[in-house]
């Protein structure tokens, strides 16, 4: 086989592993703990249904791309929690290092072009990694809800950390913003989550 | 909140049960089978790390949102193996109705958007849908091929099976379906797949 289309066919492999990354969100039914490559295609499909309330327009297609491949790092650096302090002191160093382990299974050119779409996503500045963001915000936060608040509980997370953690997603849409304090705010009304 | 976003909250929450919709396939570890909305990320990642070997030049972005949403269908008509006969009898009744009922959450212009975009890959005629369809087919051979047969054991399939079903690949491409035939031929001399 080309060298080119057996180091792409590595990458492919490698990555089925994020099918075992467990995040801290149940899904739906409240029965599992949801995995990364899941949280990822939902991800993908908020991107596509709710692009229009984005603040201004975004290229949909690099937002999709930034939310398939924004938890690749956690293969090797682990799900951090999202209200984990500690763990996410050396996050930045952990994920880092994994991305150019990870990415660089790749061709040179792909490699690139992943490492720069995940770098622009982490470092939030265009309008594609705040939209790309405040997505990767909304679909734990549905998740919990219908979940009767089960991870929060777990983790004794309370009403002003959600709304600290979760108040970018109005530099990303104003309208998805509102939409989400009504949810957490619901969230603490039906005794989801603690004030 | 407004009718629409309500619709469209109430689509992304429906399509978290595609979570729950268990394949056939292992995942490399061969310890549990894959889930449909990983089967789906996965996808979304071949399709574009593998776009440059399509036969002619794909909408990578059409590519992708038919391979996120290709298996929502399931959510209703459950997943048919590849190779169960008679489960392939009614499964177009069976999807059409899921299609109509599962996009029919959305508003109006959403729904129709993706009815056809399901519709293009199930017909199976444009180059997108092609190649949408050829990564659907590399991708549970990979898994199969990694986990050693497994479940081409499991359900006793024969390698002419594995080559009928798998040779629409070269419609969408030479050099992937070239790529496939070795990993089918050593499959086979590696005892994963009976001829």
């Amino acid at each position: 086989m080309e060298k080119r289309l057996r180091m792409q066919i590595d990458f492919i492999i490698e990555i089925d592993k994020l099918k075992r990354i467990v995040r801290q969100s149940y899904l739906t039914d409240s029965i599992r703990k949801e995995n990364d490559a899941e949280h990822s295609w939902h991800l993908a499909m908020l991107a596509i249904i709710l692009q229009e309330y984005s603040n201004s327009k975004v290229d949909i297609l690099k937002v999709i791309k930034m939310v398939l491949i924004h938890d690749l790092v956690e293969i090797d650096a682990g799900d951090t929690y999202a209200y984990d302090l500690k763990g996410n002191e050396d996050k930045w160093e952990r994920e880092s290092k994994a991305a150019e382990r990870i990415f660089g299974i790749l061709p040179k050119d792909q490699k690139e072009e992943m490492y720069d779409t995940w770098l622009e996503f982490e470092q939030g500045i265009t309008m594609e990694a705040k939209f790309a963001a405040a997505i990767d915000r909304i679909e734990p936060i549905l998740l919990n809800y219908l979940s009767k608040g089960k991870a929060w509980k777990e983790h004794g997370v309370k009403e002003f950390q959600v709304m600290e953690r979760n108040k970018v997603v109005q530099e990303a849409s104003i309208e998805l913003w509102d939409f989400i304090k009504g949810i957490i705010e619901e969230s603490v009304s039906n005794g989801y989550l603690s004030v």
